[in-house]
């Protein structure tokens, strides 16, 4: 059968196969910093001339900001389009890097071998088992089981801004019969996952002017408004005593577990304990009346991603400023509607500022959160085909993060979208030391190329 | 008489005064970063060749910081110990300013010509007013008229670390018949002013951190602590609705103004709608009970100087950080005990901590308020040759800002100390543009002449 030969052609290039991910992460694609414009560009360059080496009828497309990279290749079977993005977080503070970040290597730890480096998980690792499970399809059989097209965004994880009017202008092109997403978890080590809850967006920044320059806090101070002061004090409103949210109208559209989903995450037996002590802690932060999964996967939240203003430096300087911002976003549950936030979030900031002071908000773009219909019979296909690979068998699970291009694909192209991915909780994504499990990589291979199977 | 004559030489050398403080401004003496060491002592054997040349027996005195510079020269009369710092503030942020901070010049404004640069009012602008009014004495008599010590320092900037110390380890050498500083301004463009009043400082930084590292706010959000909230709520409980500082045993040792110095205050017609015009604010933001006047001379005050943490660089990441920070400042007045209120609000942030969360607070040094003996023959003295230099009759005032030098001239060397300076509110002291009005050292320099003058 070939499936069998198949997978036993990725066991015999693991080794190549990860050679070509450290390729693709020694480009420092930031999408966030234009500084990386030119790096962008190259990644985008780099997986055309791979997808074109595999058979793909590949090209990058432009966009006002980073490129969009399309391939097709034929195939037999259903229509898949399979979505990764090759953009990466940026990787400050820097010095709490071990080994500099886009200088990947594997590395070896108590848990096994992991490939280190800034994108190895979130999200080039994971684009990369697709790339290559479909590598050792050609290789053994010389075709792929499925008609298969690939969608690569450049600008993931600086909101997509390209994203959906790229999606409407090249709609026909883009549709296929199920979408394929790779940019989640497993459950845990053994559990492999599909999610079928994701969690919406809407990010903001807000910019707090008082005085029009920065003055002596000895000079002014205790008699000029401090916009530090005003950014606090707005900031520790945005929630009551018991964790609550407290925009008005924010929990509009948020509904209540279902019995089957609340049962069934019960039985996940999450450990949360283990899941703060990783990260240093042993309380959960959020409403009071709320289980840790629901924090993580099925409740709304609001946090404050980064806070700037005054003297920052070494030492201390007397400085009054005269601006100070903060960035927060909140993760959007049901049909919570990023807009009608965003809007309520402004009223609420203006109605809190003093006479002399201004709020500007540079940002407060969302989407809304998405809710998968599993129904859909490829859902079961794909559970059944992890469930061969993985010791456990494959559940349904909410995520935190948010990943909107899943309900673009449902609104602009009406098509289902399986969010199936090999991440694990400890991959450090977004933070210093980012890596990705060897297994991961190398078992991530071997579920696409039965999944492959399985759709076909 | 000699004080005309003196008077007229600083007239006609006004010019090459100008460029002899151009040339110390050039040096970018910036204590509090340590980048700038080099330039603090390049600083200080300027100061030390200047004096060398108007006849003073000057030395450059280490320090565990950056050196002192003390100079002495003989004269007939009593014996007077001017006090100024050569070291300035930071000059960031950078691109506020429309001329390079260190490259000084001669700009004419509406309201005349100015010296521009950072440090031209703070302090190396005023220190230079008492020199040149020496060097115009030596000039005119070929000796002063009265003797006189010299005490420059380098830390003013940066909490003044070696102060003490040296002055315990100098005492003798240090102590003089009364104490002159040049480090405050004019009551208006026209009146000068003897501060009698000064507020102390307690500096505080307070960093809290929650996770051990840095988390993906959408994995993680809702559930782990987040250090900015902690830090916000813990800054927004500083001060309660009316503006009032709520730390417990805070307002310990504040007294009420008496009422001679209440009404001589209300003469002086401060206008707090320009002074807060000049900056873009119109309304007091202080205690809801106190005058415009008594928020910056006599009540203490809160004031966050500086915040940070998590993403602060353009675009957005879904950062949830695992350390925020401020830096913190209170003014002190009255008999207020910066260690006491450094314990209450150690005491407070800890209060405020949820589980897991953790606070360090590397500053929590400060010097208490000063009140000055007017009683001293000097004081009237000085006032009247302001007097005469100036259209209107010299204040009496008070001080937003802390200068701990005069309380350590009175308890470890006792010395009653005399505050003159001739900076004016518009001056943009720690702040971008600095400038210095040539008006204010030309008829600063000639003040210092005359002052010598009635003191001798």
């Amino acid at each position: 059968m070939s499936l069998e030969r198949v997978l036993a052609q990725i066991d015999t290039d693991i080794d190549d196969a990860t050679d070509r991910l450290l390729d693709l992460l020694r480009i420092p694609s930031i999408s966030t910093d234009p500084a990386y414009k030119a790096d962008c560009d190259k990644a985008a360059d780099w997986l055309v001339d791979e997808l074109t080496t595999l058979g793909f009828d590949a090209s990058k497309r432009p966009t006002p900001g980073h490129p969009m990279v399309i391939g097709h290749a034929d195939g037999p079977g259903p229509h898949v389009m399979f979505y990764g993005h090759y953009d990466v977080q940026p990787v400050d503070p820097l010095e709490l890097w071990d080994t500099p970040p886009f200088e990947p290597a594997i590395e070896t730890t108590a848990k096994g071998p992991v490939i280190r480096g800034r994108g190895s998980s979130d999200d080039k690792g994971q684009l990369m088992t697709f790339l290559e499970a479909c590598r050792a399809w050609k290789a053994v059989t010389g075709a792929l089981p499925a008609r298969v097209s690939l969608f690569f965004e450049g600008e993931e994880e600086s909101g997509s801004p390209s994203l959906v009017p790229f999606m409407r202008d090249n709609a026909a092109e883009l549709t296929a019969d199920v979408a394929l997403i790779c940019d989640t978890g497993l459950f845990g080590d053994n559990t492999p996952a599909i999610v079928t809850m994701l969690r919406g967006l809407l990010a903001e920044e807000v910019i707090i002017t008082g005085p029009d320059k920065d003055l002596h806090s000895g000079m002014f101070g205790g008699l000029a408004r401090n916009p530090i002061h005003i950014l606090t004090k707005m900031i520790a409103g945005l929630r009551d005593e018991t964790g609550r949210i407290t925009l008005p109208g924010f929990y509009d559209g948020v509904p209540e577990l279902s019995d089957e989903i609340r049962s069934q995450w019960q039985n996940l037996s999450f450990d949360h304990s283990k899941f703060l002590g990783d990260v240093g802690l042993s309380e959960p932060a959020g409403e009071h009346d709320r289980t840790p999964l629901e924090m993580i996967w099925s409740r709304p939240t609001c946090e404050v991603n980064g806070i700037s203003g005054g003297y920052e430096g070494d030492g201390f300087k007397t400085v009054l400023p005269s601006r100070a911002s903060a960035k927060i976003s909140f993760r959007l549950v049901g049909t919570q509607d990023p807009e009608a936030i965003h809007e309520s979030f402004v009223a609420y900031v203006n109605s809190t500022l003093p006479p002399d002071c201004t709020a500007e908000f540079p940002l407060g773009h969302g989407a809304p959160a998405s809710q998968m219909k599993i129904s859909h019979p490829a859902f079961e296909q794909a559970r059944a085909a992890l469930s061969d690979e993985w010791p456990m068998a494959a559940a349904y699970v909410g995520c935190g993060g948010s990943i909107p291009i899943a309900g673009h694909f449902k609104e602009i192209l009406g098509m289902d979208a399986m969010l199936i991915g090999f991440g694990r909780d400890d991959d450090q994504i977004h933070s210093p030391n980012e890596k990705y499990d060897v297994e991961s990589f190398h078992k991530g291979i071997r579920s696409w190329a039965r999944i492959l199977a399985r759709l076909a």
